[in-house]
C-alpha cells in the first residue's frame, strides 16, 4: 500500500523483515533469525536491523524476550491503538460513535455466534460471563473482563476480521471513552446472562435481541451522562 | 493500554511525543518541535529522538517533509495495515470474512448516510460514482476509486469510527484479497448508481437495500471464484 519513496532505511528494512516473515510462513510465537543472521540475510548493518526490529515491536509484529530472542507477536501487526483514538479530542462524541458502531455490529455477531458456537465456545462464554458477574457483585472494575466476554462471542464466528475488530472497538470504550463509570450493574448482569443463554441454546434471534438490549441500556446511559455534562 | 515494562528508550520516547501532541492539542498538519527542541523538552539524546520519530512515522502519527520539518500525519495513528492482514495466510477465507463484515456494516451505513447527507456530501458521492463508472467503461482498474465511493458514503454519517473503519476494511479487499478480478462491471455500475440516488433522495430503506444488493453480488462472485479455485 505504501510506496518506497520517503522511507528511511530502517523502515525499508522493517518492510523486508515483514516480507521475510510472510515468505517463510512464520507463525505466532515463532522465533525470527537473530540480529547477526538478519544482517546477512538483508545486507544491512546491525544498528539498522536493531532499529527496524524496534519499529516492528511498536507495530506489534515482533516481541523481544530478553535472553531468548525475537518472536512473532500474538495478534500480529495489530497495535495497541490501531484506530489512533488517542488523538480524538471529543471524548463524549467518541463514546457515542463507538457505541453506534457496536449497535450495528454486535447484535449480528451474537446471532452468528448462536448459529456457530461449539460446546467449547459456550463453556468459554459462560466462564467469562460468570467472571464479570462476580466482579460486579464484588464492586471490582470489570471493564476489561467485560471486553473479554464480548471477544469470546466474536470468536464463535470464526471470522478473522470480526475477531480482530471487536477487541479493538470494545477495548477503546474502556480505554479512551470510559464515561459510563461502571453504572448499569444489574442491567449488565441480566443482559450478559441472556446473551450467553441464547448462544448456548443456539437461538440467533434471542441472542441478537439480548445483545441489542444490552447495548441500548448503554446508549441511554451515555446519552444521559453526556447531557448532564453539557448542561453543567 | 501498554505498560512501560520491556519498552526500549526510543519506544518510551515515542509515547512521550504522543503525550506531547495530545497535551498541546496539536492537529493534523501542525508542525512539531525540531529534534533539538525535542531533546530539550524530553531530556533524551538526539539519536533517541530520531529513532522515536521513525517509530511514529511507521505508525502514521508523524510525517517528515524534507527541508520543512516533521508534521502530524493525516489520519493520525492509523497505519497502512492496522489489522495486520498482510499476515493472514488464507486469502480466500480473508476475502469471504471481509465481505461478511461489509454486509453487516455497510447497508446500515448507507441508511445513515441517506438520513444525514448534506447537499455537499451528495455532490461528492455523485462525483465518485461517476468516476468509478467512467473507469469501468474505459476498462481501467477502479478498485481504489471504488473504495473512495464507499468512503464518501461513510463520511456522511459524521461518525469518526465509521469514517476510519470503512477505508480500512474496503481498502483491505483491494490490497489483500483482490480475488474478484474486477468482474461484475455492469452490476457495480447499476448498484452504485442506485445507492447514490437513494442517498440523494434521503431514502434510508432504498439506500440500505441497494447497498445490500451491491454486496450480495460480490458475495456470489467470491463464492463462485473460491469454489472454482478449490475444484481445480
Amino acid at each position: 500500500m505504501n510506496l518506497n519513496e520517503n522511507k528511511s532505511l530502517p523502515e525499508q528494512t522493517a518492510d523486508k523483515i515483514v516480507q521475510y516473515i510472510i515468505n517463510n510462513n512464520l507463525n505466532v510465537n515463532d522465533k525470527i533469525p537473530n540480529e547477526f543472521e538478519l544482517c546477512e540475510i538483508l545486507g544491512v548493518g546491525r544498528s539498522t536491523i536493531r532499529e527496524a526490529v524496534r519499529i516492528l515491536v511498536s507495530r506489534n509484529v515482533l516481541n523481544i524476550r530478553r535472553g531468548a530472542g525475537t518472536f512473532i507477536a500474538n495478534n500480529t501487526g495489530v497495535s495497541d491503538d490501531p484506530l489512533g483514538l488517542a488523538f480524538e479530542k471529543d471524548i463524549n462524541k467518541l463514546a457515542k460513535d463507538l457505541l453506534q458502531v457496536r449497535i450495528i455490529i454486535e447484535p449480528e455477531i451474537a446471532a452468528m455466534a448462536a448459529n456457530m458456537a461449539t460446546e467449547k465456545d459456550i463453556e468459554e462464554i459462560f466462564k467469562k460471563c460468570n467472571k464479570v458477574e462476580n466482579m460486579i457483585l464484588n464492586g471490582e472494575n470489570h471493564m476489561l473482563d467485560d471486553v473479554k466476554f464480548h471477544e469470546a462471542i466474536a470468536r464463535c464466528t470464526k471470522n478473522s476480521i470480526i475477531e480482530k475488530l471487536i477487541p479493538i472497538i470494545d477495548k477503546s470504550v474502556a480505554v479512551f471513552a470510559n464515561i459510563t463509570d461502571r453504572q448499569l450493574k444489574e442491567e449488565t448482569i441480566t443482559t450478559h446472562r441472556a446473551i450467553a443463554n441464547a448462544i448456548a441454546n443456539h437461538n440467533p434471534t434471542d441472542a441478537k435481541h439480548a445483545m441489542t438490549m444490552h447495548l441500548l441500556y448503554n446508549k441511554d446511559k451515555i446519552n444521559q451522562i453526556v447531557n448532564d455534562l453539557t448542561e453543567k
